[in-house]
């Protein structure tokens, strides 16, 4: 342990641990991204940890040793229910964890030679990362549309995590009754209409292209059961927009995730879904929902640098 | 103007402003119940402000003059979007106002030679009531089964009021697709199966019963369309629990509103159809949500003790 050399250098790291990728940045005391690496995941507690501190290393070997060995701050973002005060997380299925909870900032931090380790949920790093980059008022929700549907929420400036660590699991309210069965043991969860893995499996192309972009390619070309199910997609993504809205009334909700990659088309076609039934309800449409619909920026790794915000966050 | 006398009793009072009662409470220095009043609102702003006015005369006339003529603080809970910092309220359709913003804190506060008044949402006051009285976890949703469906958000100890004063406005999620049309004119919302209101359309009974009451007893009683109804309300109940649950995670849900004066058998039924799909699924049953759901206290002034709480707030 080397307290007496920590936070000097004023840089932090932020990784972003997801099912399949590991994304890092390296900020500097400006919080402008010196840095980044992008690495596979290797799935299981050991993988991750091992792939973790690979990606650590890469962004700050050279800055380390320039400074002496002075360890560096780290922040990362894990899909599961995460302790933010303990550093550990359960429920990471995306990950290959075991269901009991795993002590994942400790460990890293010992692979890291004690370097301080601090961990979040990885829509919440995906929130204070949106809140960071798309500046603005910093009361928002992060809806991942990715293999699955879940939101990150900053309200009023504060992380909302919850009672269980479990807020903004929006994917598992009831979208259609006696709808198909989801993985959770639920019927028809909005899960199932609304993100990347629904589409995947209701719209297989070809491997190279994502489910959503060939979708949105052939709506775009007349093809009607594309028009259908682009056109159905959006409603259920309008909804899961609808349910934050209404019940949180958040200013802002950043669409993001792989299926964000889709750009202006994506926004559009949720914008159109919600003013549709807006159109006839004063109440709604007083609500102006559809101009709270922003996309995450392209290309910008929200969720690292939000975890790496994390990593420099002085309480502890 | 008298503000040097003002907060110098330690006394403030609270009244809860609804569409048929006015209901108001003084509470001492150390929070008790000193005293309470019960008065049919007369609707109209002039007709709101002298119901207000009279409720408030007729609590601290007695203290007033027995200290010296002292103002005693006022906090008032309103139906409508609040804005707490200018004191305006707008959409309080069920008061009779108008459209557009109403000054109702400076109109009272004018009526009752300039004491203070503070003013929050109806449901937000209820929210603060109810964390005060049922003790516990600060961190909970007041879901108000009344005339409508909505919810007052207590996040983490504060106030959850949202970018347009609209959280907790959950009764306006779609519950049936294409089901009927609803007042804010969208169809098949949520307030349409688990409010008051639905129920004295869909059971009415003697005009001296409620219709919760005359519902919940015929089930009781073995009437299998009371029971089909009964089952059909406790599931969008339920289903408004879940909303809030999955996408807050708030540690607890209280039931009020006059539904709630049911008391046990509400709850039961609320429960017993948050179980029901929580059996077939682990993740919904790691969330506990049928334990976080809890009764409002019967004949407890919560709404007006709120608001007593928002009046005595140091900081305005």
């Amino acid at each position: 342990m080397n307290t007496n050399r920590r936070g000097a250098t004023g840089l932090v790291v932020g990784i972003d641990i997801g099912g399949t990728k590991v994304q890092g940045v390296l900020l500097g005391p400006d919080d402008a991204v010196l840095g980044s690496v992008l690495l596979p995941t290797t799935r299981g507690v050991e993988g991750v940890v091992a792939t973790a501190a690979k990606a650590v290393r890469a962004l700050t070997d050279e800055a380390q040793s320039g400074r002496g060995g002075a360890l560096i701050d780290v922040g990362i973002g894990v899909p599961g229910v995460v302790d933010p005060a303990n550093g550990t997380v359960a429920h990471a299925v995306n990950l290959g964890f075991p269901a009991e909870l795993t002590p994942l900032a400790q460990l890293l931090s010992e692979e890291l030679d004690g370097a301080r380790v601090k961990m979040e949920n990885d829509l919440n790093v995906a929130a204070l990362g949106a809140a960071h980059v798309v500046g603005g008022p910093v009361d928002l929700a992060f809806l991942g549309l990715g293999t699955g549907l879940a939101a990150g929420l900053l309200l009023d400036g504060r992380l909302r995590r919850g009672a269980f660590g479990a807020a903004g699991e929006i994917g598992h309210i009831q979208f259609v009754a006696d709808g198909p069965m989801c993985a959770c043991g639920q019927r028809g969860c909005l899960e199932l209409y609304a993100s990347g893995a629904s589409l995947e499996a209701r719209w297989p192309g070809p491997c190279d292209v994502p489910a959503s972009a060939a979708l949105f390619a052939a709506a775009s070309a007349g093809d009607p059961a594309a028009i259908a199910l682009r056109d159905e997609f959006a409603r259920a993504v309008a909804a899961a927009v609808r349910i934050l809205v209404l019940t949180t009334d958040v200013a802002r909700v950043v669409l993001g995730g792989g299926v964000s990659e889709l750009g202006a088309p994506l926004r559009d076609a949720v914008v159109r879904a919600l003013e549709g039934p807006a159109a006839g309800s004063d109440f709604l449409a007083s609500m102006r929902i559809g101009q709270r619909v922003h996309l995450a920026p392209r290309g910008v790794p929200l969720a690292a640098i939000g975890a790496a915000l994390v990593g420099r966050a002085v309480e502890r």
